[in-house]
Parts: C-alpha cells; sequence; structure tokens
C-alpha cells in the first residue's frame, strides 16, 4: 500500500489567520483512494524549514503533496525550495507564461513582473493544470538524480510530488481535474468505492445505532458522520477493480436504503436543493419562495443547481412588514394580531406567494435568526414553515392546501447555524411532500398533535 | 524568543473525518502569547510516529502542545507515548481518579473500568485541569533525566509539555483556565499585535508591487494574501504590550490605506456585505436588490449581517422573463429585442425593483452563471450588474441615476464561482456609489468609454 504526505505550506496557517480546510480534504481524497496517510506538516514561509519537511515527508511516503505557496510574491516559495532539494534548475515554461501574460492583457492591464515567477517548473516536473486560477501546480516523477541530490533514499519506489495552491476552491478544482486520476492509474493498487448515504431527519448516533451491526463490518466498512444539520453513512469497499468494489457495497447500501426509507435523501454530491429541483422536475411542478429570515438562503442554494430555472420563476425575500403586505397580501390586521413572525404570518405568505408568482407550490419561512429580536415568548431560533400547494376539494373546486411547520432552535445557535437549519427543514418539507403529498400530511397532522410547539432545542451544537 | 510546536493526534483526523479546528486555535493564541510556532504536525493513534513526533517536536521547540489522545479507550495513547518517551512510570493520580468517579456517580452511573486510566499522569507531571470534561491534560516540566531518556539536547532550555483533549471546547476551556497564564509566566517575552486590510478590485500581485517596500520590514511584518476573489494585507507588530505592538503597526497601516483608498474596504472581520450595510445605515438609506443568475446569493449575503433589517425591505429572485415583466415591468419588448441576459435588462430590472421596493436604491443582476446557456456573442460568465438611485435633475424633478457594469468572468469558471464573483462586484458597486456618488460616477462613464464591453477573462489554465 502505497503512502503519502501532505504539507501544507503558509506562515498565515502558522498564526492562525487561516483556518487549514485543505488537509481534511486532501485526507478525505487520500483515503478514497486507498492511500496511507500518516502525518500532515504544516510549515510557515522559510525556505529551509520548507525543505526539511518536503525532504522528511518525501523520505517516509512515495507522494508528497503541498499545498500553498504558489502564487506570484516573494514568500511564495513552494518551487523554489523543491527544485533546491532536488537539485533542479528552474525553467520557464514559454506557454505558461504566455498564457498568464495573456490574463493579463485580457483584462487590459500588463502583467506585473512578479507574476513571471509563476510559470517556473522545476526542470522535469509537468504543469499540474489549474482551471480555476493563474498558477497551476507541478506533478514531478521524482528522477534518481533528483533523489540521490536531496539525499532520499528510495529503494526501487517511485516518489512524486504534487503543488497545489493554498486557495481550496483552486486545490480542489485541481485534485478533481488531474490530480486524483493521476494517483488512481500510479499509485493505488487495490482500490475503494465508496458511497455516502446522506440522511436528513436523524441524528448520527441515533444512524449508528440503528445500523450497530454493520459498522462493525470490516469490508465493506460502514462509517457514520455528522454534518451541517445532516448527517451520512458511508459504505466503503476495498477489492481490485471498482467493479467488485461496487458489488461488495451494494447489499449493505440497499439494506441502509430500506431501513432508511425517506430519511436517506440521496447519495454522493446530492443535497438536499438538487434533491427537490430532480423531484420537481420529475412530476413537472414549479416552486416559489418568500423568505424573511433566511433572506435569500432557500433560493440560492436552490438556484445553485444547474437547470433549476426549469422549476424557478420568482422568489421573493420579503424582509419588511410593509413588503410582506404589498407583494403578498398579508394582511395588516394579521400582521398587528400575530407577528410577522408567526404560524399565521408563514401561511398568509405561502399562500400569497403561490398566487403571486403562479408556481405549483410556495413555500414560506418567517422566524427569528438573531442574535436580536427575540423574547421570552418567541425566541431567537424560533421560525415559522409554510408549504401552499394547488389543491381541488372533492367538488373539483380549487382548495388550496397548507402545511406548517414550527421550529424552535435555541436561542443559543448562532444566526448563520439558525438560517442554515431553517433552509434544510424547508427543502426537506418540500421533498417529503414531493415524494408522497397524503404521507406527508399525515406526518405533519400527528407532529402538530402531538407537539403544537415542535420543540426542537439542539444539544449537540458546539 | 520560544518556541512551540502543536502535535494533533488522531487517526480521524488523517481519514479526513473530523476538521481540525484546535491548530489554528492554538496558533491564534501562541502568536498572541508571542511564542514561534514553525511547525504544526498531525499523527494518527500509532504509538511509535506519535513519539517519533513528540521527539522531534521537543528537540526544535521550547514547547510542545498536544492535542486528542487523552480519552478512555484503547486508541487514545498521548499519556502513555509521552511517559514512555521521557522514561516516567505511569503512577495513578487518586485525587484525580476519586473525581472522575465522582462525576461518574453525581450521573448515578457506576465508572467504567477504561475510564480508571485517564486518572493516571507520568511521574512528575502537574495535572492540567478541565473546567469542562472528565479528562485532564498536564503540564509537564521535562527534567534531565526525562530529557536524557528521550535523547532530547535541550542545552539550557527549559522543556515544557502541555497536553489537551482533541474536544475544540474542552481544549479551549483548559487554555483559558490554565495554559495561557502559565505559558505567559514562563514563556513569553512579547505579544503580537495583528490587523488585516480587506481589498477589493485589485490582484495580490499589484498589492504586492504596491506596497513592496513595506513587504521587507521585520517589524511589523506586512504579508499580502489571496482570498475568494479578493486579498487582504496583514500587518503584525510585536513587543512587550498590545498597546505598544499595536502603535509599531499603527503608520504602516496608515500608510496603506491612505495609498489602497477605496481600495481598501475594511479590516479583519468586515466584509463587502457588513461594509455596505454599515454605509448604509450611517447614511440612512435602503437597498433593493433583483437578482436573476445569482439566485438570492446577494440577498442572502446582505442579511447575513445582524441588523440588516434596517436596509433590506424587499428583494426579489426573477429568474423567468414572465416575473421579470411581472414584478419588474421589464417590458416584453425588450427582452425580445436584447433577451434577460442584456445591459437593458439589467437597467429595466433596476428601476422597476426600485419602484417596486420603494428603496432608495435598487441593485440588478442577470447572466449567464453556466455551466449551460452561453454562446458566442454571450459567452457563460457575461453578467450584467445594475445601480438605480433616486436623484433629481437641475430643476429639481426626479431623474433617476443609473449604473452599469458588464463582466465578462470567462466561460471555464465553474457555476458557483460565476455566482460568488457577481456578488462581489454587485456589492462593491453600491459600496462606491454609498462612499462618492460622483467620483463613482466618473469612474463608471470611464470603464464603459474604455471597454464597452469590458472583459475580464479570468485565469482558466488549460
Amino acid at each position: 500500500m502505497s503512502r503519502a504526505e501532505v504539507v501544507c505550506i503558509g506562515t498565515e496557517l502558522l498564526l492562525g489567520d487561516v483556518l487549514d480546510t485543505n488537509s481534511q480534504f486532501l485526507a478525505q481524497q487520500l483515503a478514497l483512494l486507498g492511500l496511507d496517510c500518516f502525518y500532515t506538516v504544516t510549515v510557515g514561509d522559510n525556505p529551509e524549514r520548507i525543505k526539511a519537511c518536503m525532504r522528511e515527508a518525501l523520505s517516509r511516503s512515495d507522494v508528497l503533496i503541498t499545498s500553498g505557496g504558489l502564487g506570484p510574491t516573494a514568500d511564495d516559495l513552494t518551487t523554489e525550495c523543491l527544485a533546491g532539494l532536488c537539485g533542479a534548475p528552474l525553467e520557464m515554461d514559454q506557454d505558461l507564461l504566455a498564457f498568464i501574460t495573456g490574463l493579463f492583457a485580457a483584462r487590459g492591464f500588463a502583467m506585473p513582473e512578479s507574476n513571471k515567477k509563476q510559470a517556473l517548473r522545476p526542470r522535469g516536473a509537468d504543469i499540474l493544470p489549474n482551471p480555476v486560477g493563474s498558477a497551476p501546480g507541478v506533478v514531478w516523477r521524482l528522477s534518481p538524480e533528483n533523489l540521490a541530490h536531496a539525499a532520499i533514499v528510495a529503494g526501487n519506489k517511485v516518489k512524486t510530488v504534487l503543488t497545489f495552491p493554498g486557495v481550496p476552491s483552486e486545490l480542489k478544482a485541481m485534485w478533481q481535474g488531474t490530480a486524483y486520476d493521476y494517483l488512481a492509474k500510479n499509485y493505488s493498487a487495490s482500490t475503494i468505492w465508496s458511497q455516502e448515504l446522506k440522511h436528513f431527519g436523524i441524528g448520527e448516533s441515533a444512524l449508528a445505532e440503528m445500523f450497530a451491526h454493520l459498522l462493525e463490518l470490516s469490508n465493506p466498512t460502514v462509517a457514520p458522520y455528522a454534518g451541517r444539520w445532516e448527517c451520512r453513512l458511508r459504505v466503503a469497499a476495498k477489492a481490485e477493480t471498482q467493479e467488485a468494489a461496487r458489488a461488495l457495497a451494494q447489499p449493505v447500501i440497499d439494506e441502509i436504503k430500506a431501513k432508511s426509507g425517506v430519511r436517506c435523501y440521496g447519495v454522493d454530491k446530492d443535497t438536499l436543493e438538487s434533491t427537490v429541483g430532480a423531484l420537481l422536475i420529475e412530476k413537472g411542478l414549479t416552486l416559489a419562495t418568500a423568505e424573511s429570515c433566511t433572506g435569500g438562503l432557500v433560493s440560492e442554494r436552490l438556484t445553485d443547481i444547474p437547470g433549476s430555472s426549469k422549476y424557478v420563476m420568482l422568489n421573493a425575500v420579503t424582509y419588511s412588514d410593509h413588503s410582506k403586505q404589498e407583494l403578498l397580501g398579508v394582511s395588516a390586521q394579521l400582521l398587528q394580531e400575530f407577528g410577522a413572525v408567526s404560524a399565521q404570518c408563514a401561511e398568509a405568505m405561502a399562500h400569497g406567494m403561490r398566487k403571486l408568482s403562479e408556481c405549483d407550490l410556495a413555500l414560506s419561512v418567517t422566524g427569528i435568526a438573531g442574535p436580536e429580536g427575540g423574547n421570552a415568548d418567541k425566541p431567537v431560533g424560533t421560525v415559522y414553515i409554510g408549504l401552499s400547494a394547488a389543491g381541488k376539494d372533492a367538488s373539483g373546486a380549487s382548495a388550496p392546501l397548507y402545511f406548517g411547520r414550527t421550529l424552535k432552535l435555541g436561542a443559543r445557535l448562532p444566526r448563520a447555524e439558525v438560517r442554515w437549519r431553517t433552509a434544510n427543514e424547508a427543502l426537506n418539507m418540500v421533498r417529503l411532500y414531493l415524494i408522497d403529498p397524503l404521507e406527508f400530511a399525515r406526518e405533519i397532522a400527528a407532529q402538530s398533535q402531538a407537539s403544537p410547539q415542535m420543540s426542537q432545542a439542539l444539544p449537540k451544537y458546539l
């Protein structure tokens, strides 16, 4: 089994100015590839210390992955240190130089002299393309001369270095675009096939208890992870081919899906919003949103999905009382009697939005995201969600359906978490309605009977 | 100046199951104390590798801080490894054992046998109290015998180890309760004060060139960092007190702010949206948004700021042509002639939104976020931003002001980046308008003269 090691480079990391999320991403990806990762190291912008870390990592691992230090400024030292350690001259890549110069020209600027260094690469190294930024990295299979110069004993092992910029979006794009496949082809003997089963409406420990017998398996392995107000079970199988690994995992996946039912909303890259989108397309329905406390987050997440213009027509953020009245037709009397943060207002917003947008469904959210604005009766974290849908009564006359939920998320939850959790619950309401409206109606009715102020105090946060 | 090093222990970190936030917290705290931190290392639950990391850290630093591995289970190895490395027997601390047993008794449980090991500590080590959990750490000033056993050459330096659990809330409570003061008293001679100057509208390398003479300073230091379509300069000064350090940094900060002008939009935790919010409050103005391709992202970011209900009343996401007509009064003829993604449509949306919302300002965004929907004339990444503001002509009659911008962000930019970058540009337009409307008007006029289709092709190597 091959080994990889991650070295993050940047004084800003060692001063705590930046939270390193790259190490976690890379660690997850290396596990997927079936590569061992025994250490990650962070080092500042100091050439001697950078070289020492690179040397140590290459001595104990087959693959060195660096993050950071590829920028144009004087404290960006990764390429230079790597070339120095391995005794390779730095050469100007003319194609790359032309490309970077072109980027500046397109913006009407002359390229600053300092950016030239981003076109340098050690002799023998290939470019690791960067689809989203100006600085590519390198993928460099070290020659025996390189290894000898660095005083690294490699035996008959092939040692490779991959360098990435520190900006997470660029690192990820480069990883997914090139590096993953490169490592899979060159270093991954056994392969791991895995799938994450995304769950909503059940906690990590309840999920772990429900599938306790599966957590003890060794191949495939099953492990629970907590996400942001949702959780997932990762099923991973190891075999010689992806097909064989998948075949090992499939029966376990089937068992989990059968038992979890609608609580398992999707797999891998599925999100609540992508699942809602797929269901809307499948049923040929459209959805509008009228948001208050979430301020556009539900709309933003829905439209994050390519092709969402098929089912999103019009969404509104009615933040003021006045806009709730004028745009959605919420009555002044209702606002005076119950307030804008009320089940009654959520209902009026949903119906009003459905009428305004002429969509099949309308979702409304009103609540107190904090940190100010709560009181004893309605503390911060009190949220009302409504869903209005076209319906007909027995005689065939129009009779809109309405479903409402109350969340009490706990007054200590930070504003951003109140908003995110609320968006999850709102999207999930639409999802459950779309899967089975009748079952959903029964569920909502049971919930409001059981606890009219459905308390969802959240002990796990912080 | 003393040196400290952080070693995080736990296989879950190396599998990417858990995001390490302790390293950042500890790094920030060490900087505050004025202790150098040259490395942080993460290692799994393997005794030989843990001991090797501990030894290396103690060889190159005065203070070793560990996080993780203090729990009751078999893979919690920190205390045992530390004792083994330094040749000290593990002793049962009877007071601690009684304390832990008491914790369980208070909850009505018998203590599991495995928890006993949490009361073990190496001979010579003191307890580092844990105010919130069951497992304390140790603070251990190593004796010459300990150092000799670990084969560490200390010269005349005092080497100390502090161990913490991996749970962030416990680590922080122990740090603030005991460890900070201990290190301040025994190791700290100076402290660091720092500020980040956030910039928009200038690239990292241009910024570095502009302040090249400052990047060479040693106290304060100045360093540029790239963010998500923005960048920042960090100014950090070291002195005996926070006040003295700040005084050292201030002239440099003043110089940067003076030279950067409006390109420096704020400091530290300021964001474009918080800056826009503060300006709106200062001027007593309100802002509405009509978004198409950003789908609510601008609205979501504006309302992410506590207190934004003072200036946000109504925002709309008009995704369909129909909703642009119905809600904003964009004419069918305009849509047919120029299309929904056009400068003309952005202008009509902005004016329409200002009228609908009755706000002082209205911002509009329409464009192609991709990955589908582009064509040769308007590729993915083509975005039109509009800003409508109340105005009067010379006679005092109402004459709305309008400012428009065209972005060409490059067809290969991922959807999420097109949306984020667009939101930045849109928020920045409002910011510049609020700072100085006349100057802003001149700027916009100059831009559209210089390049009517202001091309902003972005890095897209390969």
